[in-house]
């Protein structure tokens, strides 16, 4: 913050919220109430949060806790929020909120504008580097919840054969792996998306419908459990009945485009190198690159956060960052495939936290 | 939109764009990419996403799907965005965009000023009224989705006096509770809080933790279950052993606060008269209300949305309205007690959508 020129930090999402905070709870999925910490450049923070919100906050190391009768549409936490900012920044000082990419402020546009005039002269300024410079690498902690909830979904991944086969609906297997996900140890599974098609999929981000799975289908299950508040994010495929020629072949592209990223990476590579080195696997066999837009991210305390394996994301990994592997190929009449592992970057390469995909694309009994 | 004198809707999240558009899909847990769905005042929508949503948007009826390769942080569909707006909305028109109270802009501040800029001097303006005006009145196909949430999770709540000992940690009831709920037909189980103190619990919103079930405990579950995207929500109590005195006087109160709710709200009741109907019931009986600041609110789409049960909100009830009846009251040290059923306005009064709780409350085995 002395950086950047920051007097205070202003959070609103729930991922900031917690990572200062420790904060966690599912409310947040309520859109009702907004909730502010507001960090000082020095001293502690303080949280600006609805009375419901008191009784778990107080179990955290928040010492300042302000709390109104919310909801209050008319002055839902504005004038408390104005009054802490007021009295920790001076006229001439800058909060500091997140405003650029992967962002958003979590409260009413009008009550933000609000803010803003009664803070001015002060300035709101875009804060989103120093959030990101620091939720980008992981503690050891964090790594260790992440492997343990990456760890859990591989092991349900293992046995889909022993539990799928042919005909059975997407419904019903989606239904059943998320069972599984929480029995093997998984507090929640938020994110369960998938595909079954002939050859392969087109959408990688569909929810499951009623249709039977079918001998020629490539089936893809893509997972964001959770453990303690984060997420694995990965996905694993597989053949109904023996693959096609052309689903095989993508298998095995996409494997050694992971292969290579995971055996060259090191401290310093940078988003786009790692990019590139899974796209010249991805060309020198033919295919063309999926509809993803990225082949991998951060991840965390959200499914996906920064950075991007795209061509132009120069981020240098540093050792703690938690990353997906995520290279995609289109071909055929709108078929594609997906292969996904997590890893952490460490001084010396990649450590992988899932358990790697099978060599070859695994079969169901059609 | 004519007669709040707007040109263009501009929509950003998740319920707003699945509302309008039927696009259903959980990968709004990547907080990387910006969604945006225009509504013109005459002629179709335009949808402009990231190109790894089009094969998904494709199923639905939206006719005009503009892509672009996310994410792009320098121009992330700002400048496509741009591009339609100014197409549909002459220079002296005006772009609605929820900004009111519970909603939020679901993209980067920094592209939202860009896009602001760009766009005068046509005005962005607040569109809250339109949207909310809209999605507090439910159809029949919505409505028939969340009784089937609804009575999909009385059944499990039925189930628990068989399920649930003393001696068991939350976190391994929370468990169980989500795969039953799951088995029994839920797509999914967002949110479930709770609680288990002595007499009662002071917070509502907390996760689960390994504190074992104890004799005189009050145990409290709250769930927001999904079906097709709508969600139900609500809670139901149980003592481990015998009731305490407190508790029962507690639960007994919420239960006929509860009771005169049903009977008497009608359409054209306000929220504020459905506030005070419970509260006197609670006052009447010598508790204090509880810290929720409400006494319940509208559900569909997101597990609350407007509007809401408290002092000064004159929403009038209008038949299609699905809501929850939500008293709560505290008493003692800190103990507390919420009690929640999910109903719909009907032309003559209120239809219950969960199987009513118990009038007593139902014990454990302790």
């Amino acid at each position: 913050m002395d950086t950047a020129g920051l007097d205070a930090l202003l959070l609103t999402t729930e991922p900031e919220f917690r990572y200062f905070s420790g904060f966690l709870t599912q409310f947040w999925l309520s859109p009702t109430r907004p909730w502010f910490l507001v960090l000082p450049r020095t001293g502690s923070p303080t949280a600006i949060v609805p009375e419901i919100g008191a009784p778990l906050l107080r179990r955290t190391w928040v010492p300042t806790i302000l709390t109104w009768p919310s909801p209050r549409p008319r002055d839902e936490g504005v004038s408390l929020l104005v009054e802490a900012l007021s009295g920790l920044v001076p006229p001439s000082g800058r909060v500091g909120l997140p405003m650029g990419p992967e962002t958003t402020v979590r409260m009413p546009m009008a009550d933000l504008l609000t803010v803003q005039t009664a803070l001015a002269p002060r300035e709101l300024v875009d804060a989103t580097a120093v959030v990101k410079s620091l939720r980008m690498v992981k503690s050891e902690a964090e790594i260790a919840k992440i492997r343990y909830i990456c760890r859990t979904a591989s092991g349900v991944f293992d046995a889909v054969p022993e539990l799928v086969v042919g005909g059975q609906s997407l419904e019903d297997i989606f239904r059943a792996f998320k069972v599984d996900l929480l029995r093997a140890g998984a507090d929640d599974v938020p994110y369960l998306v998938g595909a079954s098609a002939p050859d392969g999929y087109e959408s990688v981000i569909a929810p499951p419908d009623q249709r039977p799975l079918t001998a020629g289908d490539v089936l893809m299950l893509d997972t964001g459990a959770t453990f303690d508040g984060y997420y694995c994010d990965f996905d694993r495929n597989f053949s109904v009945g023996p693959a096609s020629a052309a689903a095989g072949l993508a298998y095995d592209t996409l494997f050694r485009a992971t292969e290579v990223a995971l055996e060259r990476t090191e401290v310093g590579t940078t988003c786009s190198e790692l990019y590139r080195t899974m796209r010249q696997v991805i060309t020198d066999d033919g295919f063309a690159s999926g509809n993803m837009g990225r082949m991998g991210h951060g991840l965390g305390m959200q499914l996906t956060e920064w950075p991007s394996h795209t061509v132009d994301d120069d981020t240098e990994l540093r050792p703690g960052m938690v990353l997906t592997l995520e290279p995609s190929v289109t071909y055929g009449d709108g078929a594609g495939m997906v292969h996904e592992e997590n890893v952490v970057v460490r001084e010396h390469g990649l450590e992988l936290l899932t358990g790697r995909a099978p060599e070859r694309l695994p079969e169901l009994r059609s």
